[in-house]
């Protein structure tokens, strides 16, 4: 006899969140790995099957620096940022809208659900205000979200999968990159979303980054806020985006591991789930 | 790391069956059985989370029996047909419809998804005409269905599931015991089932009666048909409604074993099954 | 040259109540009596004709005893309760959802008119809650009211007409015997009826209970309430479900003699009325 | 106890006819004499309050000749056809949508019923072409309708009574007299009305001309036709337009006795009526 | 190559009027030349066709008088305002009713735009009370609006150009003559208009009454107020009846010069316009 | 007093147009000068303004053969067609979708509408297939459509601009490079367009290819194509889209000189327009 005891614990899961919208930052290997990216978007298109409405948010990554190279436009990061002048912003903005986002649609769209892919720019959807780095330094077209308009996405996410690369506006019209991370907590605080989910390249909040096994499976926003100057790199704007998603009325933030495959079914699917799930102050 | 086939296995199934209508001949063991019960309306309560529409018809069986003796009429059956005087089919219409049904209303009630007990009177929803024995004996009230009319579940089946008890007027008013069997083919015909489930306490259809493992998996209503004659007891009446349910439009009739848990899920929603599919003929 | 004054004097009160619902509490004289059987449903039939929704609230009467007696079960009441062990409960459920309620249903639907039975079990529509006899005796499962959820009546009651035994669950699941003039009030109340009404076999409520032709003819619930100590026997629930009806925003309660041919009609229709009308306090 | 027969009879009429259009030509003693003009309209809203949606339709009778004799403009019939010059049509249209169509609005708007007056210039309702007389007689801005567009009174039929004086355009715009019967006939028509009812001076097609007691109760089209040379006066035209309605797909037309009280209602709400019924051919 | 400034400019006005109301006081020149009455015709048609929705309100003028003298009928005016026995507003309302009402509506019509004529009696729309003259003199039926009930215009008002008589009744159902300024006002005001447009016959309001370019373009209701008492003649009643206007949610109210062709059109659609806008205070 | 002609001759245009979708191939001088790019980009928000639902199509045009140079990769045309092998394909894909496209988006959103760029992967909206050069040469990744798939424009062409870049999929998910004119004419007629309009940087199509003054104002599919073969360059491919577009439901098509400001408006709205109207065969 088949074991259907992951079946019997989804179903509730599936009914809970039908029709509900999770948006989900993609990046990583998860993006990087040939065989991990179709197992993601497998993953994504099941989301869809049985109801809920999955938003992509995505970055750029090595594709960006590669193309910069080739044209010989100077590489450089400040704390983490790349330094974007105007050229930069142009090619960044070329790779990540018409090469790396494309490819997502089209692998989703070729497995049976159309997507539609998007920036800051459609609809007026992102508004971002020019930011200065780490210490003040000068970064050029880098941006913050300042406004997120969900009319084109009110449109498409019933019927289609959108897919957003993180690069928008400002005010005058100039185009400027933004940090991944932000921009889908920005987008699922402005849909209301039920869930955030964040791929990294690690298993999870580690409460011992030594330890890979000491994932913290759940917490609430203020517990990770008054433990956020003990973490270090790439994890702490995860962190705070997890924070401003819950406390922007999203209903749960999770950070799972890109690395894993079908990580993401098993984390919304499952009782325990395997990351960390990051709630609303009680 | 969990494993995850069966959930991945059902999701399409999930998506295919959604808003879909599946109408389960309930009896047997799952009827009898305390525990069977149980599970059995879990299942059905997981269905309906899902988001499939399922409506259950439901015979009485052994309760009806039980109290044609204590209240002194006499029992008698002809050809595994129950001789039906007015008082009989009196006694059985209170059991069936005043007990059983109710049973079975609450459990799934008590369950957190709320059922509406009905039976043929209900809106007028089946009609039946009387017929003689297999040897043209008088069976007193004993019918077959000859109209249904689906106004009443098409007002509740969306939000409630539908428990229907298998006794209809004729044309004059009189109440008709009918076979269960044959009123959950005529419902799901009907309705335009998407699957229409017979629960038994076999594992399926046998190609060989001796046999238990020898469960045929899928068969066309003509396969079926054409071996008829070599089937025997109380498989015959259930390959019948097979057979008449997916030539009338119903997408595909299922003989499961009602003595297994979650026999129902497994048949729905994995790949292989478990016990017998009938398909329309291509 | 015909008279139409009564007609003249109907046409105003069909529009007023166009698209109403009333309650009626179903029993006594107009259910027992045959001929006037076949007449309450004919009337009913012709208020959802002109667009009223009648919706039927009955209890059991001599049909539970007859069944008590022929299993052998003993039959006791205490204050005009009947003592109703499990066994008991059990038999009654059946007697009046199993054949009383269907009958009704099944002469409303000979009439062209389809109709639903229902109980409280149904939807989980009533909930009952465990009461003592009036001297703090143990009546074992009798019950009140404690919830009414209107769910099934709103998906049914505009092209049904709904017919509720009053028997009900209590949250344990358990069945319970419901006194139906309360259950109708209950009903009444949570649909926000425009009228309850209720046969009686009296003319009405008397204000000399020697003289049959005393019938108050409108009262207020607090004019009631004031002279309900005079009162006695079955009219005193009566009266008590009028005064909480309208006072739980029901438009006005009526007593009428059931076993008057029409008095439905001709106290819903004429601006003298029949019997007793109750109206909330000014 | 009140007798209720005639509010019996009718209950089973209200159902049939709620929703439907019953269009009435209105004329004669009925809107002439005071207290038959305030019995008609107290009739009319009556109709609207049990769901009907009454149409009316007018000429102009006394009121027209009266001003043209004020004014000093000669009065002249032919073949009772008022010859119509262009002042002579300017005046006529005055008086009837000046004055009596507007009294007739007024009177149901003082009784609670909204009514709306149109004409045929009105939304382009009507559409004439000029005839001769009977003789080929220059009659003038004398016209039949050739086109009824319905288009207002779908905007207002539902929640107002549309009251129509007989005039009309021709297709250059100049405003023609028009028979109010043929009107009442042609509007019935474009409207699939369930009824056409033409308020007469006399108790309806009597068989015997000479006995005001041989009304004929009812008729077909083909047989009313197979009797017309026979028919003189008014009623010719009054038969030709019921023929011509219930050819037109009106369920029926009628011809009643205006001068008689409640004879609208009689008509309607009693099996055996009061007029004359003209029936399409079976 | 054509010059499209004005279309330009236009086009802007259009998106902001699309699905407005736009009230129209009709009189005057525009009303008396048939050139000009053309004109207008065509012009309100042309709003219309561009998504707005006109209504026109008039009044009657010289048509009346004349029917007045032609029926012997003694003509008086205190202060601008004329003496209205019964037999007077009967004859007013005949010919405001009959003739001028209907002949706007079939000048629409034949322009190819359906239009409805109505007055205050259809539906109930307008209720007028009686006032005296300016020094308290008794002038019999002339009234001013106290109420507006704008249920007929809502049901025409998206597919007609309705055309709105200045006559309406008491409470008592006498018919009024009222104000044609007063009424477009209150009409505007009910509909919640985006403008209200007054032709006169003047080029706007002067700033100098001698200096006929003098126009005052734009002004706040407060500043016309304030300078009210300086005003005389047919200017009074209009500059108030936009301050009401304003002052009553309507969006900007216009006096415009209707002796000009296409005035409407400039007004409404370049950035100066052509006569005088009166806003809310700021 | 301002010439209103235009305006007037415009006004039934915009009637007509109301709520009709126009497809305009956009490139050449009017996407090169910056001039004509911002007054294109009003002229088309102005369309949106008054009701109409544009659709841009575009191509690519110098910036993609700069960035081919500056990343030293072969730049090559064969017959007017870019030889495309993968590397190019994913270069012109960047180009015309991550640049081109946003910069025409962003550029309708400064001016107040909303807009959304999508290629034919988004939504699955165009598929194409591989096509040889004019003599057979492989050209690598140059495509024609072979499907347009309209869901994703009919979810936002009402609410927003869609701009579509003319790259599309083949069936196995390779990028094709395809031309932009036939990329036009295939939405519009898969949109069923009213209207499709083609900017090109001459007036016109030109009688005598020498004149400049010698633009045919109007001509049929079959009146083109018969002279199709006198034609050279540019415009066959614009002449071939248009006998399709119009043959394919496409109410007319116009051939117009983008290098002429608001050549767009004056060629829809006024009567004689600026360029070539094809309209279908009579």
């Amino acid at each position: 006899m088949r074991d259907i005891g992951t079946l019997l614990e989804a179903l509730p899961f599936i009914r809970e969140f039908h029709g509900r919208t999770v948006v989900i930052k993609y990046g990583g290997a998860a993006m990087e790995d040939a065989n991990l990216r179709e197992e993601f978007a497998r993953d994504v298109v099941l989301l869809k099957y049985v109801g809920m409405n999955p938003v992509i948010v995505h970055g750029g990554g090595p594709d960006i620096t590669e193309y910069m190279e080739r044209l010989g436009l100077p590489v450089e990061f400040i704390g983490g940022l790349r330094r974007s002048d105007p050229a930069t912003v142009e090619v960044a903005k070329m790779v990540l809208v018409g090469k790396v986002n494309k490819d997502i649609v089209l692998r989703l769209g070729r497995l049976g659900q159309p997507a539609v892919g998007l920036c800051g720019d459609d609809g007026m959807m992102l508004t971002a205000e020019r930011v200065p780095g780490p210490n003040g330094e000068d970064l050029g077209n880098v941006g913050r979200i300042v406004n997120v308009s969900t009319g084109v996405l009110d449109h498409v996410a019933e019927d289609y999968i959108p897919v957003i690369a993180s690069v928008a506006p400002d005010a005058s019209g100039d185009s400027m990159n933004v940090n991944a991370d932000e921009a889908a907590s920005a987008v699922a605080r402005a849909l209301g979303a039920y869930k955030a989910v964040f791929l990294t390249d690690v298993p999870g909040w580690l409460s011992d980054p030594e330890d890979q096994t000491s994932v913290v499976s759940e917490a609430t926003a203020s517990e990770v806020e008054s433990r956020l100057s003990t973490v270090s790199g790439g994890m702490v704007p995860k962190l705070t985006a997890c924070i401003e998603a819950v406390r922007g009325a999203v209903g749960s933030a999770h950070i799972i591991d890109g690395r894993v495959e079908h990580s993401l079914l098993l984390e919304l699917f499952t009782v325990e789930g395997v990351g960390t799930k990051i709630v609303p102050d009680r």
